[in-house]
């Protein structure tokens, strides 16, 4: 077996000073409820893609205090012995819901909800929102950058440059959830089952004496997968030459060259036509080279001759916005079984929270486009059968009746009291409902700059409750 | 014992297809060498901050393929079973050496060199990269923060936003090398010793029925370490009134209240009027909300009351600039025992490596200050009673001689024939080591925006080989 680190205690103090208070206060068995939602799309764009829930499930099943854990708080001198005792013993008893992995979201509307005893349900969330929000970040800025590939291949190369091993290893498994087509990560293959390949660096070159030695030597190893790096001296004055000197003598006509510097736009246009003199059409060009979804746009609408993108740092960081800004926040409580709706107020009108436990459903048009989100109440019962009436919950002037729509509710149940009752599907699985959601979408809603605001709504009842608090609030 | 993940196989896949070619070509034994440099400096500053170097080590000496991994490599179907059994008894035979952590570094000059088969040296390059160029990224950009709050501590709080656990944990450790004094992160402090704390989230104040009684049970329980966040609500009209008065009803001095949202520079004046009113001057003012250098520069010349900074998102991602650009280059293999300078040629005169098996010495005046470093071929002799002549590797007429100068060789060794030789110093030792390594920087250096370039220089013999390899591939 594979070690993986058990990551109990990737937790934020604060988690454990307030879930002692709550033991401390007899306010620990108190059930509450926290919705995940993030407010911002990443790089402007019109929709975000929910990652890392398969993650999340892992850390659920496998929480755990070891004893050198509990000897380490203790040593800390503020917990309580009989709060260190409940967390020797301690595991999630309660209920998750979430938005399956692959799944377009949008701001302000819960994308995981845990209803648990406050002591559970507090101490999850540095971890929950850790997974969410870091696969979160990279599956999107991914599925920007695979539809800026316009179907060309992209296979994600910025292990390197990851912030730390799980950066890399489960960085380059949401680049796959958004569509990228493998990895150079050996590690996501072998424990997420992202495919791993790669072919030669440029000190490959550079420890031949000649640069056709090298390339006449890897084709001879590796007939059927030669990629030959032709940009370490130069690229078109030594390394296409050679490497078709090298498929010839080896008779290979499936190969590939791959440029990592240089003028892209340039260089592969030179190339293809080199290639295509020597007979070699069917010889790929594969580019790398801080690449990211605006400079392929761009080298592409200068027809740039290229049949895939290797793309590192700027995916693997996703580098021009690299927080993906999920909170968890406390939505109600229940008081003598009854659930009492909680919100949080700010100066700042975008902060401030959607009381109550809800429910999302995707409104989808008769063509079957995702139309807009609806929040409601946990327990509200929608008609499909009548027209349904959409209002701007901030512009709430601005409303728009929907007539044969169906709705798909989004968050779906990943534990009931403890216990999983949801299996992530494959990787592959997850790519493909993706692609096949992010279809869903609107052109507008797709655009890369400017697109179209997705409409996420509040029903009446909860926009009410909402407004309600609010008021009460003001008060002060 | 607390599980760690091994990480052998965080490795790209080329490193594996190279690896299994030198074999197959008996390539495998010769003596390569690489050099682990960058080419710019993040957020251009005038310097970084080395770190990671611990990991690496941890990761070199942990090396190992598990049969399941022999296994899933079989199962790719490209390596030879000769390479496989050579992988199952892998582990590292040569030396490294490199730059102790905490120490600032520059532009073009190894950080770390290895001298080793090159089936070896090539394989351990992507976890190295990845390693140290997580935390320098992470340990520069918080020694940026921390200068810029002036004396004032900074608490690193960002795990919920990390790329990935080792993000968080790890970042967390960085971050401390680099300056920060204490981290948000329990695993950190379990792991690598980084000082966790912690106090409370809005929800601990939204579990109460009012604000004041949240304040008051927390004061109870932790009345030696009450920190009270005054936003949930009103800052000014609940928040901070609230907290007067049930530190007054707990008898408790020695506390703090932190702000997370609104007008910092505002409300801290405020807040520190009111609690120094109420006799509360002993009361620490902490802020946190998406902070960086740049807002705390600004809201501390805007005369903010503050006593300590909590920096998330923008330190744990290094979010203004997220990539440290470490790269892995040959520099040099051994011919007969004779070692052969290697220099990779590129269109971008920047991107031409140093060649040749090096020497880093930094260059002090009679007064401490550093004034140059200086790469020398391995085996130069510097007689320092003389004169040291200093020029400009690109701009060669640029020349400066130095007198009553000490050097200081910056890479010590850390393997010698897969022999770990060197311990690394406790966290809090290399966090001081560094604040005394920057004060030996000029100020022009290690100002924010626009510094002056600390220069990086080639021996007259160095820059003689590179010019000798330069010309002969330029024949091409």
């Amino acid at each position: 077996m594979n070690k993986k680190q058990n990551n109990t205690m990737l937790c934020d103090f604060y988690e454990l000073t307030m879930a002692n208070g709550y033991f401390e206060l007899g306010k620990g068995q108190e059930i509450a409820y926290f919705d995940v939602f993030f407010r911002q799309i990443p790089d402007g764009g019109g929709f975000a893609i929910a990652a890392g829930l398969e993650q999340v499930i892992s850390y659920i099943k496998e929480l755990e205090f070891t004893e050198e854990d509990i000897a380490f708080l203790r040593g800390k001198g503020c917990f309580s012995e009989g709060f260190l005792d409940y967390l020797a013993h301690f595991r999630f008893t309660g209920d998750i819901y979430a938005v399956p992995e692959g799944t377009p979201i949008f701001p302000n509307e819960p994308i995981l909800t845990v209803r648990a005893p406050a002591m559970e349900a507090q101490f999850i969330e540095t971890y929950i929102l850790l997974a969410l929000n870091h696969q979160s970040l990279i599956a999107t800025k991914a599925n920007r950058i695979v539809r800026a590939a316009d179907g060309r291949a992209v296979a994600e190369f910025g292990s390197r440059r990851a912030q730390g091993a799980d950066g890399a290893s489960l960085g380059a498994r949401a680049a796959f959830i958004g569509g990228c087509s493998s990895t150079a990560c050996t590690i996501s293959d072998r424990d997420y089952g992202i495919p791993a390949t790669g072919t030669m660096a440029h000190s490959w070159v550079q420890m031949f004496d000649t640069e056709y030695e090298a390339f006449l030597a890897y084709c001879k190893l590796y007939p059927t997968n030669a990629t030959l790096l032709v940009d370490t001296y130069n690229v078109l004055g030594s390394g296409v030459p050679n490497a078709i000197r090298a498929f010839r003598e080896c008779g290979i006509t499936k190969c590939g060259i791959r440029l990592d510097s240089g003028d892209i736009a340039y260089l592969t246009k030179k190339a293809r036509k080199m290639l295509d003199e020597a007979g070699l059409t069917e010889c790929r060009i594969v580019v790398s080279n801080s690449l990211d979804e605006n400079i392929i746009r761009d080298i592409i609408a200068q027809g740039a001759r290229i049949d895939a993108f290797g793309v590192g740092e700027r995916l693997i960081t996703a580098k021009s916005d690299p927080v993906f800004g999920g909170v968890y926040k406390l939505a109600a409580k229940e008081v003598d079984g009854k659930i009492v709706p909680k919100i949080k107020i700010s100066e700042n009108a975008g902060k401030i929270t959607n009381p109550h436990f809800k429910t999302v459903y995707r409104v989808f048009d008769k063509n079957g486009m995702a139309t807009a989100d609806l929040l409601t109440v946990y327990d509200e019962v929608i008609d499909t059968a009548k027209p349904l009436e959409l209002f701007d919950p901030e512009e709430t002037w601005k409303r728009k009746t929907v007539t044969e729509y169906t709705l798909r509710p989004l968050l779906v149940p990943i534990f009931r009291d403890g216990v999983q009752v949801y299996t992530s599907p494959s990787v592959a699985d997850i790519r493909a409902y993706c692609q096949k959601e992010v279809a869903t979408l609107w052109e507008e809603v797709r655009r890369f700059e400017n697109p179209h605001r997705y409409y996420v709504d509040l029903s009446q009842k909860l926009w009410g409750i909402k407004r309600e608090l609010l008021e009460k609030r003001g008060e002060r």
